[in-house]
């Protein structure tokens, strides 16, 4: 930091703290919110309260993996060699009933495949392995090779044993376990109530997006971008609109929102200009802030706060900043409220795709997309990624992490990086 | 292909198609939808219909990056070595605000960050940088070092020029894209409407999730399976139940759900044995029919027809094979009929984790589990990948391509890898 820097952050009571010392002080507040019992229909994308154990085996019986006859395998140990083995075909069972008759020696019953083998049977041969005939009346199966017990059939339990954990508690629920909790007769599922997270902007210039553009002005584009960052870790966002640069309001705004959501996000007034707004109201009630600056950029300003246990992040008003804000303070914090197994963003390894030249004396986050070259992660910094830029947001897949030492970085380096939710498209 | 295969294709009038061939044939029919508006704050998750050009410079304005004073650079060449140069303060802009004066030679501005530079002034001095004084009840501000031209100064049009394409046709819209909707004042997004996916499933043997269970059935997970992932992909599931293994119910079901819905997604039914109702209801009507059988492991009985230009795609019964099913076949032409720009499961090159050995005629696909190590992908196979099998597809996020030729891979080796859809958890 240089000297002017540390001017400002003593006028201002600043103290930088390091990314993870700032996340550690915020994620305690992030507490695990009570269950609800959602349908299993609206359950994608919740995280499960509790883990489920199998209630019964999977399958809970043995099954037929093929259409054909169930038989005992040491009834065709004579077949073959152009000598067939017959058996009396006792029963047939398709998929769904429950077999009329155990199988005994000499005996066999036609199956589907899916069906439940009958008790006695221990093999399964395919139908199209098997001949067919009517022999004094009485239906039989011939067998023209000796078979192996075991083929064909799934046996009771091979999938999952009764009591075994299928899913973990914190775990985000997809159509793998949709199918899980369906096969295991379970309706309604118990997940962490979504946090409901009230958001605004403060700024005199904002415009909101359905009205025009006036000279010297801009439209609000960090609190819809706020509102589907929210939606994307499963929070529920609350939209409290911008408000102009007047403390009083601010103070009633954010008072209001603590007590009614369970986390408050602002845009914006945290600088250190004459209408950081957001900054002098957490300023003057210095016992509860947690950390005012970040040795990080963008967004060295990020703000946090805490009143009655209700965590305030005010995010910088630059829309590059906001975003890495709120994906290195904000998503932990609402994705911990829901009990996720992975809060933070996956730290992956990746080979710089081009020179990185920004130095600084901290750390920097920047904006990349990440391609996958012969099952290699390249990441490629974005070319304008200054704190103000909001373009090049849409096309980020990862923050490069930049540590302050290095003297610039260069294409062929091996980089650090966090992975932004989504699917990578490179 | 086994002779005794060769007899079973030829008696169902079975011609094995490769996936990619299967695919091509299927792919035509997922006809783009017509275009709707939807709310911004909607709009997440959906694909645009048109592309988006910058309808102004972004920004509008040159925007200062800096709490300070606007002026002009050449104003300050005098300053340095203990001298100072001092310019009266004609203006005070806040943000939000129309600058009220020039800056001519010999004044300067009080400017906040994100505010707009007046004309004249070509660059912004922090307010850490300068000193203020009145002198003969005028305003001045002290400045001690010559000044760039253009510092903190983001120029108009420095993102996006106008009429520059900033989002293309095609794109799934997430949050950043927001932020440039919102940014260029659209509040009402161009998408195409989501497809309806009507889904059912065919077997006596299934009960529903609410159902308790009986000896011999299993619980229908399929269905709930496939409602996720049509959501996944941006689909309307509508579900249309289950039918017991009754032709004339699966024909009038068929024939509604045809003409009720954009595309029609079965699931049971498509094997030979005697129930397969699938089978025998498309193969009733062979004219429509474009495929019953395609080379690929699990689920080489995938069968599709078209009636009156809409699909049928009728998915194996079988957990994996209903799954791979879907994510080939299915979700393609999902996304294709919402004008998506990657309607295919992204292809990429991963090491192998594990030994795999099934050899097959067919190409496989074998659901697996990426890691990421120091860069490097690693798909490591599930340990028990059936056909029949369903508790390993929650842990999948890729499927592994095995080409029929090879004997085997090993770990270590270089392997295809189809990357489904979700956040990598390795």
């Amino acid at each position: 930091m240089n000297s002017k820097e540390e001017a400002k952050d003593s006028k201002f009571h600043r103290k930088a703290l390091q990314v993870a010392e700032a996340q550690s002080r915020i994620i305690e507040y992030g507490k695990l919110l009570q269950m609800e019992k959602v349908p299993l229909d609206q359950s994608a994308g919740r995280y499960l309260a509790e883990p489920v154990y199998a209630p019964h085996p999977f399958p809970a019986f043995n099954r037929s993996g093929m259409d054909g006859y169930a038989l005992i395998a040491a009834d065709t140990e004579e077949a073959g060699e152009g000598k067939w083995v017959w058996l009396d075909v006792v029963d047939n069972i398709p998929c769904g009933a429950v077999p009329a008759a155990e199988i005994r020696r000499g005996t066999a019953a036609r199956i589907m495949t899916g069906a439940q083998v009958p008790a006695g049977a221990d093999t399964v041969v395919m139908l199209e392995a098997t001949e067919s005939r009517e022999e004094g009346g009485r239906l039989q199966v011939g067998i023209r090779k000796p078979q192996a017990a075991g083929k064909n059939v799934t046996p009771r339990g091979y999938e999952l044993k009764e009591g075994e954990l299928v899913l973990s508690a914190g775990r985000m629920i997809k159509a793998g376990d949709i199918a899980v909790l369906a096969a295991f007769g379970i309706p309604m599922v118990n997940v962490i109530r979504r946090p409901k997270v009230g958001i605004f902007a403060t700024g005199t210039e904002l415009l909101d997006v359905h009205e025009p553009l006036v000279p010297g002005k801009i439209r609000n584009s960090n609190s819809p971008m706020l509102e589907a960052l929210v939606q994307e870790c499963g929070g529920e966002p609350v939209m409290l609109g911008s408000i102009v640069d007047d403390i009083e309001q601010a103070r009633s705004k954010v008072q209001i929102a603590l007590e009614s959501y369970d986390v408050v996000i602002t845009t914006g007034g945290v600088s250190v200009g004459d209408y950081d707004i957001m900054g002098d109201l957490i300023r003057e009630n210095s016992g509860d802030m947690l950390f005012n600056k970040v040795t990080m950029r963008p967004g060295s300003v990020t703000t946090a706060a805490v009143r009655e246990g209700t965590l305030l992040l005010a995010l910088s008003g630059n829309p590059g900043a906001c975003f890495v804000g709120f994906h290195l303070f904000a998503r932990p914090v609402i994705l911990q409220m829901q009990g996720a197994d992975q809060p933070f963003l996956p730290e992956w390894t990746a080979v710089l795709g081009a020179d990185y030249n920004k130095v600084n004396n901290y750390t920097r986050f920047v904006r990349a997309r990440l391609e996958i070259h012969e099952g290699q992660l390249y990441a490629y910094p974005a070319t304008i990624d200054e704190s103000s830029v909001m373009v090049t947001i849409k096309d980020s897949d990862c923050l490069i992490v930049i540590p302050p030492e290095e003297r610039g970085v260069s294409a062929g380096d091996s980089v650090k990086v966090l992975k932004l939710p989504g699917e990578i498209r490179g």
